[in-house]
C-alpha cells in the first residue's frame, strides 16, 4: 500500500480530490515529494515519522494538517496514550496554548472514529 | 482566590471543564504549574502578567488562548485602553496582521461583556 | 487612486468601516503609515509588493489578511498562475502545510470572483 | 526626553547611527513610528510597554532586539526581578528554549551593566 | 538514572551548573517540571520524545537546545540515521530552511562526538 | 545555465559541496526538487521568486539562507532598491525586528559585493 494509502486510511479518496481540485501541481508534489518520496524513505518507522508530524504541527498551529497526522498517527500504529503523550510534550517546547488546541483537535479526532463526544466548552 | 479564578472569573467552571475532558493531566499541569506556580509567582504584578499573555498570544496568533487572557487582563484591572495599547504596540514587533487579528477578537469579547456590537465586515 | 483603493478593489468601503469599528487608531496606521507610506513608496512595483505580501501571510498563517491580498494581487495585475506559483514556491521555505492553506483560499477567493466551485473536503 | 532617549539610554548615540547606516528610510520609520509615535502613545506606561516588548521578542527569537529592550526594561523603571518573571511567565506561552536563550540573553545584558559574569556553559 | 542524565550525558554537569548560572528558579522548571515529570511520563518511549524533542526544535529554529536535544536523541538510542531521517521529514512541515541548518548544527554535534570535520562552507 | 547557478553565481561550487557535506540526500532535494523543479517552473519570473525568498526568509529570520537569497535576488536582476523595499515592506507584515535584522545582513552582503562598510554598532 502506499504510505498515503497507509496514512490517510478511507479518507483518502477525498483527500486526493480535494488536494486536486485545489491545485493540481501543489497536490502531485504532495503525492510524490512528500507522500512517496520522504515519507516513504527507509530508516525511520512511519509511526515515529507520524509522531513527528504531529509535532511539527502543534508547533505550527496548523490545524487541517494536524487532524489529518493524528488520524494517520493512530491509523499507523500510534496509541492514543502516545498521540497524548506527544502533545504534552510539545508544550514544553512550543507553550501550553499550541497545545492545548492540539489536544482538542485530538478529542475531535477521537469523537469522529467512535470515541466520547469531544469537549464543547470554552478553554 | 486562585489565580484562575481571577482570570477566568465567572468562565472558572467552565474551562475547568473543558480542561478536564480534553486531557485530565495536561488540565493538571495547566491549573497546577502554569496558573498556581507560575502566574502565581510574587515579582510581577497580575495585571502586567495578564498584558504580557496578551503580547505572547497576539505573536502566536492563538485566538481561544487569546480570547481568554484579553478578558483575564480586563478581569483583573487592565483597562480597556491598557489592552488596545498592548495590541497596537504589538503591531510593531510581530507586524499588522497579527495585531488587526487581536483587535478584532477584542471587540468580539467587549461585546461579550456587554459592550457594542463587534465589526462583522471584512478585514 | 489610493494604493487601499488599488488593493481592495470594491471592497474598499467595508474593510474600510470594519477597521474603524475595530480600532480607530489602529484603523489610522493601517491607512496612513501600512498601505499609503510604506506600500506607495516608490522603487518597488505594486505587483510584486502583493506578491510579497502574499509569501509573508502565508509564513504567518493568517487567513484574514492573507484572502485581502491574494484578491489585491490580482487586483493589481498578477495572474492566477502568478499567484499560484507564489504559494507553491512558499512550500520550499516554510513547508507544505502553510502552503496548502493558502492555496485552498485561493480557491475559495477564486470561487468568490466569479470561477469554479472551491473544494469542500478534507486535507 | 524622546521615548528612544528613555530606552535606549547612553547607547542611543550608537544605535541611531547603526541605525542610519543600516538603511535611512527604515531607521526613520523606526525613529519616528515606532518609537516617537507608537511607543508614544499614552494609554499604557513606559515600563509595562517594555515588559510587553521583551515578551514580544521572547516569542520571536530575535536576540539583538530583545537584548536592546532588556536594557530599555530595567532602564524605564523594570527592577531585574520583574524583567526574570516575564522571561520566566514567557515559557508557558512560547515554550522552554526561547525562555532559556532570553535568560542567557539577560545574563549578558547584566554584566555589561555591572552585575556578575554571565553563564559561559553550553545550554 | 535521571531523564537529565540519559540525555545530556556526560555534559549533565556543565548544564546544570549554566542553568542554575542564568536563573535559579527557570533552572528549577526546567529540571523538575520539564524533564523529571513531563519527559519521565511513561506512555512514549525515550528515543520517540527525543526526537519529537528535535522535530521541534527544528520547527522553532532554536539551535543552542537544538544541539543538547540532537546529542540527547543519539544517546538515548537513536541512530545517526533516524535523526537524519527526522530532520529530512521536517522539510516537509516546515520548510527547507530550518531543516537545513539542522542538518548543519548535527554535523557539528557528530563532530564533536568524534566524526568527520563538519562543513565549513556557506550555504 | 541551471536555477542554482543563476541564484548561487560565483559561490555556486563552494555551496554545492557545503551541502553535499551536510547530507548528501536533503542536497539531492535541495537541488532537484527545491531548485530545478519548483524554482525552475515557468508562470512566474525569477528576479519576483527571489524577492518572494527573501520575504520568506526574513519572516522565519533565517539568517545564513536570507544571505544567500539576497544575494541570489541581487545576481538574477534585483537592484539594491528592490531588495531594500521588499525588507521595509517586511516590516508591515512580521514586524520591525525581522526587518531590522535582514536589512543589516543586506548591508553584509552588499559590503561583500564590494560596497560600503556595513554597520558595526548595536541594534
Amino acid at each position: 500500500m502506499t504510505i498515503r494509502g497507509q496514512i490517510w486510511g478511507e479518507d483518502a479518496e477525498a483527500i486526493e480530490r480535494t488536494l486536486e481540485e485545489t491545485d493540481a501541481d501543489l497536490a502531485r508534489y504532495v503525492r510524490e515529494f512528500a507522500y512517496e518520496e520522504v515519507m516513504a524513505r527507509p530508516g525511520l518507522d512511519l509511526k515515529t515519522r507520524e509522531l513527528a508530524a504531529v509535532t511539527a504541527l502543534v508547533a505550527l498551529g496548523a490545524p487541517k494538517e494536524l487532524a489529518t497526522h493524528l488520524e494517520g498517527a493512530l491509523r499507523v500504529g500510534a496509541s492514543e496514550t502516545e498521540v497524548r503523550e506527544t502533545i504534552i510534550q510539545a508544550a514544553l517546547f512550543v507553550g501550553f496554548p499550541r497545545a492545548l488546541a492540539a489536544m482538542k483537535l485530538l478529542a475531535a479526532v477521537l469523537h469522529r472514529r467512535g470515541g466520547a463526544e469531544p469537549p464543547a466548552g470554552p478553554i
